[in-house]
């Protein structure tokens, strides 16, 4: 977003000495390969847009990346104090699981009314689970303050070199699909930050997505620091009041865009997401694919960030939601006139009349053949 | 099953002249590529599995292949007719598709009671959909009234060369991930065939799954050809009353055993397939995973056949079904003591009573570090 972060230009990625760089994701990318093979890249057809599977990812979100670099980084450096962070749920899943490859030792501090899925996640690979205070803002302060009083590493969930490189890696594995553009969702703007320094020396935009109500990003980034309360959203993963400073400049510095989403088109992506391409996000993890409508590209590829949602908050959904069914494809080629059966007329109105056009798909409808009338 | 299909085994699998080899398979492989990518593997770690993601496949199921295959096999005979063909939906899907991409065209007939999102699939891709009868038989025996009187290619959805072949190609697909065991569902016994032939020429045991109620195939292979009514079950995909004449041979000489699930364990493990894999699958999609914990082996690998399942059944089945929590891992490695909290006691008791064993999951359950109680 060169246009509107004109002001931090000068400091570039430098922010109380820490720096991260290309290299770093790099080195990350060699650190991590041999724990985490890199998840599937899929076609979703009716959007039109490559995701990358990260809910697929081990504990169900790219949040292991940058908790396992953090350790592994720590460790080559002579770092191997027990490791604290405080986190919505996804953060605190994928240190447990680091923590738990590498034989450490991690304690992780939840909001009260993190999801139970998240909550059962981080217990279920042996970390430490303390519940805190009712907002991530709470759980943090929590964290810091237990730190230093045990002399624990406290690892930022988004704030911190080695976490926004980890983050990076998604960048490196989507680089062979040649995209012309990614979208990412952004919280604190950690997988932002990493994913934009892995495309843009490659000349890719990356453009960010956010909830309404809970932008703080997009208004940091131009000059609004006030902090608000977020309501409440399908997408608690990135319910975030104070992005991180070096997320902050970084984004400023490398983004194209970034895109504010309805909840409503949320919900609607989260259920076209399982009913058509059977893969369930979480809400944070609908949240690029759901911005896609509104980026330009010939091949969009969208980070769905996870997959922990709640049965009893899905099955709702897949119960309330009724998408608009996706537009008919375009005929790709034509041997004539189509077959009609010979024991009902065709009926092309009731065919058009279920095809509203939805804004992701090919722009010309041709249905080729009718749906027979006769025996629905 | 070599032990219990000795009546066929002079048979081999040519029936009525119609013959499918290994060779087949790979000539599949070589029309399909530049239409279907490979569909990912994905490990599901608390399983203890590898997961071939077909419901990540075209249409969200397997039968795309085999439809295809079969389309561009008849385009090189010379064979352009229209295709028609039945089925309890996923076939018809992979039909209307295929024609859809090559331009020509298809005709469906499936039985009243076809799931609705299998139905709108269909028509999404254009082609014709008759509604006939209560069940796949009676279906078929409309579409095949219909081919006879117009002319038209008929397509078994199961019991044809071209079919099993085309399906076979997830076997080739599989192969470099090097199993010991795969596992399939089994409806008619198309993928069955066509898996068996990939994989058993490479020394891979090849395992069946049916569902309680509709084991057909397997009571076929055991001499009893009795045509049973079936009960309903969550896996609608495989509701075949007669198994086909040609790939009854086929499972009969290749199969190494089929294992039937109970209704339950599919219904469970479906939920979990969801809830700890974000992976939607159909009925039938999780029929071979259930089975997995019957099947030995180090290096399984299950097929997820499809993904189509209506909105309100899996609503349901996420507000109903509360699986058991997964066992805990194994500890990996230890460096010492695990922290403790100075603020609260550790309570391994509330721990252990959370963690019920299932017996898909690592044998030795050992919390590294309690849950602390105090703030739960």
């Amino acid at each position: 977003m060169p246009e509107t972060g004109s002001a931090s230009s000068t400091t570039e990625s430098d922010v109380s000495g820490a720096t991260v760089s290309v290299a770093d994701v790099l080195a990350a990318q060699a650190r991590l390969r041999r724990y985490l093979p890199p998840t599937p890249m899929h076609y979703a057809e009716r959007f039109g847009v490559w995701l990358k599977l990260e809910n697929l990812q081990r504990t169900g979100s790219y949040k292991v990346r940058g908790a396992l670099n953090a350790l592994l980084a720590g460790r080559e450096r002579g770092d191997d104090r027990p490791v604290i962070a405080a986190s919505a749920g996804n953060h605190a899943q994928g240190l447990a699981w680091a923590a738990y490859r590498l034989g450490m030792q991690a304690i992780t501090v939840m909001p009260h009314g993190a999801p139970a899925t998240k909550i059962a996640g981080v217990a279920h690979w042996g970390a430490t689970v303390r519940q805190h205070g009712s907002s991530f803002d709470e759980a943090l302060a929590f964290a810091v303050e237990l730190a230093e009083h045990n002399d624990y590493r406290f690892l930022s969930a988004f704030d911190e070199p080695d976490v926004i490189a980890g983050q990076g890696t998604i960048g490196i594995e989507i680089s062979p699909h040649s995209p012309d553009v990614v979208i990412v969702p952004i919280g604190g703007g950690g997988l932002a930050s990493g994913v934009a320094l892995a495309m843009k020396s490659q000349g890719v935009r990356v453009v960010g997505a956010q909830i309404e109500g809970s932008d703080s990003m997009a208004r940091a980034i131009n000059g609004d620091l006030t902090v608000r309360d977020i309501p409440g959203t399908l997408a608690d993963g990135v319910k975030v009041k104070v992005p991180g400073m070096l997320t902050r400049q970084l984004c400023a510095r490398l983004l194209d865009d970034i895109v504010i989403v309805r909840e409503a088109e949320l919900r609607e992506t989260l259920v076209r997401l399982a009913l058509e391409e059977h893969i369930i996000a979480e809400g944070a993890g609908a949240l690029a694919l759901a911005a896609g409508r509104r980026v330009s590209g010939k091949h969009k590829c969208a980070v769905v960030s996870g997959g922990n949602i709640d049965a009893t908050v899905l099955a709702q959904l897949l119960s309330e939601v009724r998408p608009r069914p996706p537009r008919k494809p375009r005929r790709r080629a034509s041997d004539g006139e189509p077959p009609r059966l010979q024991s009902a007329p065709r009926d092309r109105n009731r065919t058009k009349s279920k095809t509203k056009p939805s804004s992701v798909a090919a722009p010309v409808p041709t249905p080729d053949i009718a749906v027979e009338e006769s025996t629905w």
